[in-house]
């Protein structure tokens, strides 16, 4: 249950080329409205109408901040990106919001970024010493530096791009847009997704996800390669492979055991069926005798079914998600905040009450709301509770974009399982076997991912990785 | 799927009775936000603080209307009373919400109703010709009327209820809060639910919606019983049952098939329950050979997990819903209008590509959203859509307290099953057997119901029943 | 200086009656922006589009209020009514803002109202007797009750309007609003003012001063005669003078000292020109050695040019008044209180500094305000301050519909003139001279006045003025 | 009558330094508040709360923009400074807002500037070459970059400032703010105001005007002189002079006509007094015989005064000004449009019926505010209109931070005096002599100013100045 967002994707990103001038806005928006889970902290547009760029970006939700009048005044282009962002707290949000749009000698660059770039504070102070200043604390403005200043000794922003991926260390999935190109960008181990599409319109359409090609009609058309450079300009798309194959494959795991929808398809798998023999795997590999199976909504239904299916044990709806929870929702005092948990989640009494139940969630963080979750299915009835997670523990932080960061609110580095069984106040407890993890979207096992929070094989040189880089 | 609201409850009620000044406007707050589901239009609350009311209320959902600035306002008190409305467009909006605070005679009265008083045109009338004067087209402003005019000839506001409730004919659960006072009253058929509990303090309180009183960490009594005044006063809680028994039990069936959250208990059955078992029949009576069952989410969920129990043909999760929606959202222009389905719901395209797919939803009001929802299904590869409705077929307007009102508009008035089907554009399709209806909740069949949407048994005289009504 | 509000007028009315479809809200809005000095707390419109009454109304100044999607939801109509009201404090704010719209045996009215009805406590009690209900603790529910109950037993309006007049007493500038006819209707004793003229396209428009009429370009025709309904409908404009020359003529002489705007004409006499006359009348009165005259912005600049013009001394400009100050501006806290005056009202050092100095003001209630203000001037280096107030000592309280209440409120109740310039700090104090009162308008001094606030000789009987008619 | 904005100041600055933490950002707020003539598109404010620079700044007035909430979130410090900035259309208005934070090699720079930077297109491209980006399309961002350029090399932030000097031309009254220090810096010719005060608290405040310094209770100290440098640290107040005495004087003229309020003091003489004078020399200049002046409020009232003292025809309110309008205020359609002006600004009709009326307005942009407010006149009656103008004619456009920029738009470029006053409607017009210009602040004519928009003597080289900086 992510009301409490333990973890946070960092971004999602969103671009549009069309060959006239058409609502590029609106399609983006509604784009960015399919990615919103990616980031709700804040949001923005950047259009191109030809003669200049429009931009509106600000802290809040997609609906909130891109209203029906900013919308209009964003009017018409040819091209446009967007992004989601996820929720820091304090000032910095709006500065840090994107696109980011900067002006240098050939012209204007805008930049939308899902990832992180590890070796950052080394090129931020390198170009600090060169007389760089900088308006955020964003890697994304460090990216858009180490490109414009690649720009100035190149005839042509692809070749600017091309040299800035073998300066920029890390995780990115990139759209950038100039005067009259749109260019899609991943590194070369792929660490976040990003594939794009077309519409009947013939209307290119660029997403982190695939189910924000859903959103706009579009047709996916395929997933951008680890290190490839897709160029959408008007004499057609073309792809630029040299950085392909250049480093290790490593899509981040996480994105199909939960921070992705479960209706998008990333690099070929579904991120549903994933989740789905995720359960399945805990069935195998943590079976129990129990009464019925339920998920924490949103994350852990998928999984819950996955493991009923392959445990024959029927699947129940356990608990009632409050859908109107918005961002003014005034909390309850620290005296009735025990009772919050219900008032946002609240189980079925008859599903669960004299019942032992299989309850599959997605991950255990802190394990604070694992606990209160357990607490309402207990305070309902049920006689058992055996929780089941669709991960293995978490016992490492990640650097690449989202924000598992620290040891010490980890409660796997702290706490053998059978504590952390205790402390959460579960009858049994089994999280998913890390050998099982590459099987989960591949069944074949063959496609390489990025594991490092659960097995800490990082797959880029972290040994310089500077406390700056998670601002 | 509600998304396209189809059909609408009109309205849900809370109330708080403490015994000692406290922040009962927060309780309300939590416990109309539980209540949301029954009305989106306008909310408001009214606050009894030993020395006047302070009303507030507009139009808007609960986090939206009711803002920290306001609720700081309101203040506390030993008593509150709390309304949800549903949508009805134009300006008569604000006019229409409640809590209605009127002063009279012997004081003040406030009130918040769920229903519809099928005689209140005849009422208004014979007001209106002894000089009363309206300020809202609701009848709500009729049940205050008839009450403070019993009032004036009455020692005490419980025998002016018991007097109104011989002159207001069809379904009403109040709640009416005067000085000192809270009475929650249930029409003598009882077909909008209302029931009690109280919390660890010893506040009572009153709802719509068991769910309502676990949102706020109350434990639940019991249902106000059809005909039955319930009276919290500062010497205790007591009951009025002169009008108990009086008229033939009929509570609202389709508050288990759609209304209700199925976390919520109605009269002693569980709204969950009732839904798991409507799909069993659908299985029984429908059987389809198929590889997926499939529901419209939200509230085709429970049904299709009881068919695929029923069946034994597997549960799938077939449609994601953004979650983000919300008020302000920007609505596709005509052109892409037929998009905007799948902004709002994505089908899981490894889910029903290739299969034979049980759908199963609540009802079938016009048809519309079903067929685009079958499309859907088409799209996304779906070999065999059946298409299986957990109610009867309307073929009646209601007219006590939802808007399932004009025959023009529901499909089933005009067309048989084959050619809904056809229409529809589904291989087959199934509606829940008229005679199962009284099982689905009470499993021996022995609770009365108003099932007159289906049936045309109306369980009141409609023959005068005026337009006005309906506004 | 009236930010600190110390007196408040209670309300200003305006209305239209076209006889085509037009845009009659905008109109009223504009009519209502030009009356907002008369009233800031809340406002609001009716529009009768020939169908049905489309009503907004709430809290707030007119352009806060109003917005141009409310403005839109409107929609055009051929008759319109607008009311912005002064600000009490508390909840009640919303539900006694105006118009008041009701329904009731015949049809529709809406009524706004400019005063106070001094027997509606006994009016509202004999109501309730009879059943009837009260949304609002407002004297103009009680109007329109009056006058509904008048019309079930009369055929036509107008007869219920002159019924209701015998029954109504005190002060009241209505526009009443009809399915078909505008009324402006004024008391017996012309309390308040009312005016109508015409605009180039022949729609008539009403209003509680002649500067709004100038606002939407509306041509004066002539003001209400006290005790006269006017009539607007379909075959014209009439008048029905029955009940004029019942009563004394007793027009608040205050709204030529205060209330009104300087650019109206009240009854005949220009505002402006009667301001500039008590300054004159001072300047005879108390008359002081001094080096310049200022007066306290706004109310009290016209007194201090009358006053130099008389006096010969040079005027002025004093005070620079902060013209961007706006409902959310932030305050002080209370240490830094003291500043507050100069952040919003800042003396003009080189005027003043070094000078002997006569300050002008049109009033003086609690006297804190004076204070302050002569203290910024001393600070500001004045040698001496000559007091100079354009109006005699309040030491009655108003039952007409300003906020002149309590005697406890008035410093010239419980002080001598010299207690009061040595507790403001003054050098020198003058009031106008209560004899001079008749002459600042219509210099004949033939025209009659309420002037009970200042000599306590009220036109109504007094004896039975309920507290309650002045929430 | 500015309410139409024919000519805009570009901005003003303000900030503050105390000795320890306090709510430096409340007195910002206050500040900025006083200042908000010289600025209303946008706002902001940063403080330096000793650990890190927290920012707010957005589109809207002050009161708008600096929320309750949003001054929380600012927290308290030991130094702030803030901006309000003057109105362009479009979507840069955010992007360009101030203060300017920027991270550089050796800490962060927080920057406001009043001016124009006539070189700044020069500058920019330099850097560009040099790898530089810019965010916004202001010439701040150019300060900004050559400031930290040369503090790179520089020890001091001082001493990169004094370098910085040399580079920059044109118009710049700055405050800096770093890490330790608040730096006031006006350009070496001082064609912006710029000055300093200090409260009771022992506080040091800095501010365009010196109105802003009574606002917040601060004694003025002195102005900054031009080209000098105030720095504010720990170890006290001092002044760095080393580019004083290097370029010609040249305080922007019409600060005391327009610009500035008339409370305010600058370089030692009074704006007020300095009006007063500009009218009283129109009396010598321009006599006419006449039977009322009026002044167009707010800036040709003092200028009327003065002409009528110096004439000894009587002063009279001509106009009166609605002070209730807002951002939100809806304006007329086209075609009552003529009327916008009236409900903005109603001539008092009783002042200037029948009478031969000298009108004194600050200034004649384009004309056609002119025209509309004679007319105004004519229709309330006046029988001669005499336009007195309080500045010569505009004929040349400013480089130094306002927008009279195009000689296209400028009447005076395309007509003679007495076309002028044919195409406005009056019976004469007379312009201030330019001979008088340099006495009407300092009375001797030893001060010297910036004329060039009368007289097109620059005091900077402009035959390089890019059109970009205008933007």
């Amino acid at each position: 249950m992510k009301t409490m967002r333990e973890i946070r994707e960092e971004c999602g990103v969103f671009g549009v080329y069309g060959t006239r001038k058409e609502n590029v806005a609106l399609l983006t928006y509604y784009g960015l409205y399919a990615l919103q889970h990616r980031g709700q902290e804040s949001c923005g547009i950047a259009v191109n109408n030809g003669k200049e760029i429009l931009l509106h970006k600000d802290v809040g939700l997609v609906q909130e901040v891109l209203t029906e009048k900013i919308m209009d005044s964003l009017g018409t282009g040819n091209m446009a990106i967007g992004h989601v962002r996820y929720g820091t707290t304090g000032n910095s949000g709006r500065a840090n919001a994107q696109p980011l749009v900067v002006k240098h000698l050939k012209g204007t660059l805008s930049t939308v970024h899902n990832g992180n770039i590890v070796n950052a504070f080394q090129l931020r102070h390198a170009l600090e010493m060169d007389g760089a200043i900088f308006h955020t604390t964003s890697d994304t403005e460090v990216i858009s530096y180490v490109i414009t200043n690649e720009r100035i000794k190149k005839p042509e922003i692809e070749d600017a791009v091309l040299s800035a991926m073998d300066i920029l260390e890390g995780a990115y999935s990139l759209i950038l847009m100039t005067e009259n190109k749109l260019l899609a960008v991943r590194d070369k181990h792929g660490f976040r997704p990003l594939c794009y599409g077309v519409t009947s319109d013939g209307t290119y359409v660029i997403a982190s996800e695939s189910c924000a090609l859903d959103a706009v009609g579009a047709r996916f058309i395929r997933d951008i390669r680890p290190g490839e450079i897709v160029v959408f300009e008007e004499s057609g798309v073309y792809s630029i492979d040299d950085n392909c194959g250049k480093a290790e494959e490593a899509l981040c795991i996480f994105e199909y055991i939960y921070f992705a929808r479960p209706d998008s398809v990333i690099d070929g798998y579904s991120v549903h069926k994933a989740r789905l023999r995720a359960g399945a795997f805990l069935a195998k590999d943590h079976p129990v005798d129990a009464d019925i199976v339920v998920g924490v909504p949103d994350s852990g239904i998928d999984g819950a079914i996955g493991y009923s299916c392959a445990s024959s044990i029927p699947y129940g709806t356990g608990f009632i998600k409050n859908k109107y929870v918005g961002r003014t929702f005034i909390s309850p005092a620290q005296k009735m905040r025990e009772e919050l948990l219900k008032i946002k989640l609240n189980p079925v009494r008859d599903v669960v009450s004299g019942k032992r139940v299989i309850l599959v969630d997605d991950s255990i963080v802190r394990g604070t709301t694992s606990a209160r979750i357990v607490r309402l299915l207990r305070d309902a009835g049920a006689k058992e509770v055996h929780l089941r997670v669709t991960s293995p523990p978490f016992v490492n932080p990640c650097y690449y974009g989202t924000d598992i960061d620290s040891k010490d609110n980890l409660i796997a580095c702290k706490y053998s399982v059978n504590e952390i069984a205790r402390i959460i106040g579960v009858d049994s407890l089994g999280y998913l076997n890390v050998e099982h993890l590459p099987y989960i979207a591949d069944e074949t096992g063959t496609k390489k991912y990025c594991t490092a929070c659960f097995t800490g094989e990082y797959k880029t040189d972290i040994r310089n990785v500077h406390k700056y880089c998670f601002e």
